[in-house]
């Protein structure tokens, strides 16, 4: 599959995370010629938090992880890509509980210190033992320098593997934040997310890093969209180990959130980059919302509207199609008080279109691969942004024949 | 554009409705060579319920609507296409008291017995004047028999028209139901719907045809769906001239709601078999739900899926996809007491693919035209039935050219 043109063009530096290593593996479950599973070991006990997806139909390691995060402890991570194992009834539970206990007394833990994820085709049971076979050569092969490789083993349709990674200095240490992510399609909002593993050396407690990740959470990967349906198998996971050796609390706690923030923005914007083809990055800045839960609901309404969606392909100024979005959110909106602008430039107020609009401006804005769209509902103060992308033909093409 | 493979290959016998009569007109507004202005007038004061969109930002022309029709009488229709009228402000306030005064005066009425629609694009000032110089010469040539051609005159994107009649007999009088409608895209549920006239000669009050008008087209039009976006003009209008002379109670009451919802139930498959791009008519069966509007809820997720729809483009069997949409359709759902069927062959049941599932037969049904899913979730006894299309490379062209 061709790269998305929206995928960055250099690799971001990936820190090591002092206390977590990783390894990468080819299973043959459904990929030739690739590594599909990967593993996230801390050397110690770790601090773990995460979010999963709120769906009805949720798969069996989800249900598996619901458990293991209620306890805000965690020694690894097994993830396996091309089967979601999701909808396999009993078959699934047992393959769920067959990989935790495989891998817990492969740690020498008990079986709720693992955490596990599957992504790939919906409703197939899965051949766990193509999985565990690999998992003794894995652990000799853990390495703190596999984030890049891990990235790459978890794609399903993702043209390209997504990380990133920031340090900081807080309190005079060095802490370190570093994460991967897969998402191309089946990505929206409002439940959970996508697959997300981010790894920390940072000391905190698993009732702030557990408040701290859902807060972040509903800020990036539950401000995207692709194409507004909702996996069975979104998870993040949050891994901190605790190795730079203080406490994190008060204005370092508030500092390390912001840095744990833009980490989890880098990956949601980067799975919009690669959502399925998509040829342009939508940001959408909500403003004067009756409440930032409203400005969200309004931003995703607009950044899942098909025909927002399919004029900003067209590299068409179509404002009306967000008055018509923002009007069916659901959300408050008074139609005589809406503000739209495309590109930085006004374009409707009060009711109608401004006097002296120029769509010239707009229009060359439409031709770039960076669309920008605020609203201003001019009600409250509420404000959020959201990140979506177009639909094209390209997102026909891999869907229509690709059973995911 | 070419016609829908979809369309009905047969158009139906338009019943006249005593007591209603039409015409049509070329005003030059946006379209050329075709009519684009429809009028229909009721010989004298007649019985009007509607429906008109929920969007907060809903047009001119719908916030004229909701005070007629709160008053439950009317005289005339006046519709047009190629411009919608809707965030126009105070110029689209005026352009529609306009319309319905000058229209009013023709007729010898008040100007709240004028109805008015509009449908095209958002955000344009409209001049009115191209409507309103035919308006002598339409009231010259008002017919009974001019359904089908009014049917043509309310047409956007959509490539073919749309109509339906019935007649009944309660009570020893022949009652004739005949209704057109258009719509192709920016066809959501759950708000209102798009342009829909319908005219009986039957005797009904007021509060029946109101009560009745909304709770067919809720089983009806807003059960629909094409691209799951709402506009900001859709209207339904029910007409009744009471020319058949005895006021309709008790099972005659019931029948002739019965039929009245079989022609919405017509025009509203219509609309989808229009859908924009669309090659597949998919009816979504849910059974079993809490109760008939969290299976109107699911099915609309389904409905709405871009990936249920991108598969069935694909003739792509893919349940998997509609465990995901159930799931996350935000209603009570147990994943264990779920029941799938594609084409009348059951697929999954107990949380899992069921143990003898052969594709074969759901792989043949996927090749024809009219797809069916049914869903049950095991809980209730709730139901309900949702109408929609597939996504294909269609609309994709339709709506990154073409500015509507």
């Amino acid at each position: 599959m061709k790269t998305s043109p929206l995928a960055p063009t250099a690799s971001p530096m990936l820190h090591p995370v002092p206390g977590l290593r990783l390894a990468t593996a080819e299973s043959g479950l459904k990929y030739q010629g690739r590594d599909d599973v990967m593993l996230m070991v801390a050397d110690d006990i770790a601090t773990v938090a995460g979010a999963v997806t709120r769906s009805k139909t949720c798969s069996a390691a989800v249900d598996w992880c619901k458990s293991v995060l209620a306890g805000g402890m965690a020694r690894g991570v097994l993830v396996n890509a091309g089967n979601a194992n999701a909808f396999t009834g009993q078959i699934g539970a047992d393959s769920v509980a067959a990989c935790a206990e495989t891998m817990a007394s492969t740690l020498d833990v008990a079986a709720d210190q693992i955490l596990l994820a599957s992504t790939g085709v919906i409703g197939e049971p899965m051949d766990e033992g193509l999985i565990l076979s690999h998992l003794p050569a894995m652990m000799t092969r853990l390495d703190g320098n596999a984030w890049g490789d891990a990235a790459k083993a978890i794609m399903t349709t993702d043209t390209f593997a997504k990380a990133a990674s920031t340090q900081i200095e807080l309190a005079g240490e060095l802490i370190t934040i570093t994460g991967i992510a897969k998402g191309s399609g089946m990505i929206a909002p409002d439940m959970a997310t996508m697959l997300a593993f981010i790894g920390t050396d940072a000391v905190i407690s698993a009732g702030d890093l557990a408040a701290m990740t859902s807060a972040v959470t509903d800020q990036s990967f539950n401000a995207i969209t692709v194409d507004g349906d909702t996996s069975t198998s979104d998870t993040v996971v949050v891994m901190a180990t605790g190795r730079t050796g203080s406490l994190l609390a008060g204005d370092d706690l508030i500092a390390f959130q912001s840095a744990l923030l833009a980490i989890m923005e880098d990956l949601a914007q980067l799975i919009v980059r690669d959502g399925e083809g998509a040829s342009k990055f939508i940001t959408i800045t909500v403003t004067g919302a009756e409440d930032d839960a409203a400005a969200r609901r309004i931003g995703l309404a607009i950044g899942n509207s098909p025909l927002v969606k399919t004029a900003i392909a067209g590299e068409d100024a179509n404002w009306g199609r967000v008055v018509m979005a923002v009007g069916k959110s659901g959300e408050a909106a008074d139609r005589d008080r809406l503000k739209i602008s495309i590109g930085g430039v006004l374009i409707a107020a009060d009711g109608q279109r401004i006097a002296d609009y120029d769509e010239a401006p707009v229009a060359a804005h439409m031709k770039g691969q960076e669309i920008n769209i605020d609203v201003d509902l001019g009600l409250g103060t509420g404000r959020a942004r959201v990140w979506s992308c177009d639909l094209t033909h390209g997102y026909i093409e891999i869907n229509a024949d690709y059973r995911s």
